[in-house]
């Protein structure tokens, strides 16, 4: 990192990311402040894209939407998750969030501890039962 | 725990505690979800409250604005922060909020590791520079 790390960071501050499925806005992450153990990013999910199950073997993670609304799986269970709801998602444990309504879903992803790179992602969507899960 | 830790939390399964200046929701720690290194709480401070100078000996922190204004000190910079913005304070930096608005200030913050009890918190508004920092 040249700069000092921030201790404050808004919108401007962000390191923003496209991926097939949303534009990720990243808060905090090494790079921006001085995270040790915390990740923050912000993601806005257009209607009708979806991040297919995968699983970070080396991070604990937590979501919580912030508006719109998100079809949200941890393992085997879904739930439809409003505003102000949240998902709990351990190291290591299979999820997917899917945008099924016809508005952007913008949602806070926190995750642990803090690596440059983001997380490592694990892609297991075409791996039962993983594969044969969700009905589209 | 006596129950099976939970995977999604919404309103209803938020442990709220009352405290001199906010409302706390916690979302996400021991006891709600199977939390190892994250804690998640949504804070409810009305206008004119504050929590005055403290620091986290044990715990990393990021405060995420929901709603209102948010006077943020972190070490002795201050800044007034607004939807979408966000303090990140390192384990062990001096820290505190008010809302000087006169609308409530609702804002999330993260923690880590988790704890049964929340992060130790130790009091410094009485201690120089803290205590004649803030012109009121």
């Amino acid at each position: 990192m040249s700069e000092k790390p921030l201790r404050f960071v808004t919108q401007d501050d962000a390191q923003v990311e496209e991926t097939p499925h949303c534009t990720c806005e990243w808060l905090c992450r090494p790079g921006i402040v001085e995270a040790d153990q915390l990740q923050l990013v912000r993601a806005t999910m257009p209607a009708g894209k979806g991040h297919a199950f995968h699983k970070h073997p080396g991070c604990e993670e937590i979501l919580y939407v912030i508006e719109g609304q998100a079809e949200q799986w941890v393992d085997t269970e879904r739930r439809m998750l409003a505003p102000g709801d949240v998902a709990h998602i351990p190291k290591n444990v299979v999820h997917a969030t899917y945008n099924p309504s016809d508005q952007p879903l913008v949602f806070l992803a926190m995750l642990s501890p803090a690596t440059d790179q983001g997380p490592e992602s694990v892609d297991v969507c075409n791996e039962e039962p993983w594969r044969s899960l969700r009905q589209t």
